[in-house]
């Protein structure tokens, strides 16, 4: 039992769930994260622990120890066991490969809601950072209490500190409130500057964090009703979900599933979806400039990781492996990030070029460099 | 016999010495030249070989195998042995520590002279470049025939193309001439600019390449007259050179030697200097400035070792080890040169901070890094 003040009570309920997806590869991060070792298990921003690690701990206080599931690609499998050792194999499902948000969730759901049908489960990345993080878990058990009393699949969303044109965007019914849970009126990719701005001014709209929490019931309830192709793949192998067969089954269908996301799937189309506004200093930490704007800076302004001689140098993330130096002068405002077999300096402002390096990179120097 | 054209004809004489001066740490190309690898035997030009490889190759047709003597730190004997396997144990002569140029050539000679009175040496950096090796060979050649016919010490200049303020350069006395041979008049360190301008425009100076030519027995007589303490020791140990207690006797006296270059404690001094002007394509690759000159340069005018994704990229020398990748975007005139366990980012202008850089990686990370 946790007292989170305002006379807030939470138990740990042994009907909550956790399901951390962990099954990108983070490419925007290239060549720290690589597809062998993506973002989830790295610590770009030096805090000793791994995104995934961190993620895991958040939740540790509200979740069973039995009740956490990570869906991640088999290749990534070993690294999961490697991060989070208190799982058993049992906790690992994995992927035969990516389709996104929306099958990964459904298969969580369906395996769950067969081990137990009053199951309610929280679905969360695990390459986010969290700064508030008993505030996190107090949202997050208000979210779980109001999934369990209502026939809703619930989102959390952010109050906006800047007008962010990285991020998807949701906007409230101000007319439909309960408690802390506002009705959703729409969900928007990632806009432009000037929509940006306006829907800042409005005070409407919330940043989505692509966290959930539902019942499986419901969210199996909203599967058949908008991903029905989906929901008849799933529901076709229930005989087979925590069972040997289980991973044959799941390879079997999953290659068939379309790739789609959860939010493109289901929680645009749902008409009973409610965000939950929340300040708790969150950021998908997607970019090199995210990481310099959560990392602690030197007098110069470097965001810096390893062993690094700086002259004239300012504004710069630099990022070197264990055990080697760097001796820098002249740069300012650069992405300068090295990795055992591969060199990156870019200026800041330049990053979303990296996708395409990557694709250069991949194209003229092999696949084993990504 | 090898025929250079002029009706000049070269017999490889049994007297004649080839000394390679190999002890240097080549400080200036870190972090790819390092203390225990350093620029001698390093390819930094990506031509298939090293310096100190190229430096022998270059004597072979003109010089006895036997007659080869490589002088250099003990801690490079092994590499020494690994650039030119064809010398024996004997023909590698160890310093116990670095003296500068004046005791490494009195070892030699002191050593030679005793097996050979008649021998005759030419004494050569081993890191340097020279493009036209048929043209090296004659002026060499010549160098050899006018030494042992004169009572002379030969020094080599080479006619500059510009005002180079790197180099040291020699004024001839025109009025005292032997064939292409000039009487030497003054020796003068790294000029300024200003002067630089001056002496090429007076066509009366040529830079001095450090390379010389004369018999043994002619600079111990020098060494005798200008430096008899560093006589006094190495004439002492005669009876050791060419056998077993020769390491010995080096060990004790070398640390007594002062550390003194031949050009200040011989060539400014003694008054039997002739110059032999000389063009064969010669630098001494002392700055990443001429790596950069003498390196084949890309479309955007990047001289590049290793595999590189250029984007916006101009100007530049990029170094990385094999296999590696670097992805380098928007740099302009940059020193970009990665080691196993050191990265170096200067811009080109300002590399005379490198040896600066070094001081201060040596005390704030440790020996290890230089």
């Amino acid at each position: 039992m946790y007292n989170f003040g305002a006379n807030y009570i939470l138990y740990m309920n042994q009907n909550n769930y956790c399901i951390i997806m962990a099954g990108g590869v983070g490419s925007r991060f290239w060549p720290v994260s690589r597809k062998n070792n993506p973002k989830q298990f790295l610590d770009i921003l030096g805090t000793g622990k791994s995104f995934i690690r961190h993620t895991y701990e958040r939740f540790t206080e509200i979740i069973p120890p039995e009740n956490f599931y990570v869906v991640t690609n088999k290749i990534y499998k070993q690294l999961v066991k490697e991060h989070i050792p208190e799982l058993n194999d049992t906790q690992i499902l994995s992927e035969p490969l990516g389709r996104n948000t929306a099958p990964c969730i459904a298969y969580a759901a369906y395996k769950i809601n067969k081990l137990n049908p009053d199951a309610s489960m929280v679905v969360a990345p695990s390459d986010h950072l969290v700064l508030n993080e008993p505030e996190f878990r107090h949202v997050i058990a208000e979210g779980f209490d109001f999934a369990r009393s209502n026939e809703v699949l619930v989102t959390i969303g952010i109050k906006p500190n800047r007008p962010d044109t990285g991020y998807g965007y949701i906007q409230i019914d101000s007319s439909v409130k309960t408690g802390d849970f506002h009705k959703v009126k729409t969900f928007t990719e990632k806009p432009t500057l000037e929509v940006a701005k306006m829907f800042i001014d409005s005070g409407e709209f919330f940043w989505n964090s692509g966290i959930f929490i539902w019942r499986t019931s419901e969210i199996i309830k909203q599967f058949r009703s908008h991903l029905t192709e989906v929901h008849t793949r799933f529901d076709s192998i229930t005989e087979s979900y925590n069972t040997d067969g289980e991973e044959e089954s799941i390879n079997k269908i999953y290659p068939e599933c379309r790739n789609i996301s959860i939010d493109y799937g289901i929680m645009e189309k749902a008409d009973n979806v409610y965000v939950r506004c929340s300040e708790f200093g969150w950021s998908d930490i997607g970019t090199w400039g995210s990481i310099y704007q959560h990392s602690v800076k030197d007098d110069n302004g470097n965001a810096v990781t390893g062993d690094v001689l700086e002259y004239d140098t300012e504004g710069c993330i630099i990022n070197m492996p264990k055990g080697k130096i760097a001796v820098i002068q002249g740069m300012k405002d650069f992405i300068i990030v090295d990795s055992s077999d591969a060199l990156l300096i870019c200026p800041k402002d330049d990053e979303q070029n990296i996708r395409m390096y990557i694709e250069e990179v991949k194209m003229k120097k092999g696949p084993d460099y990504i």
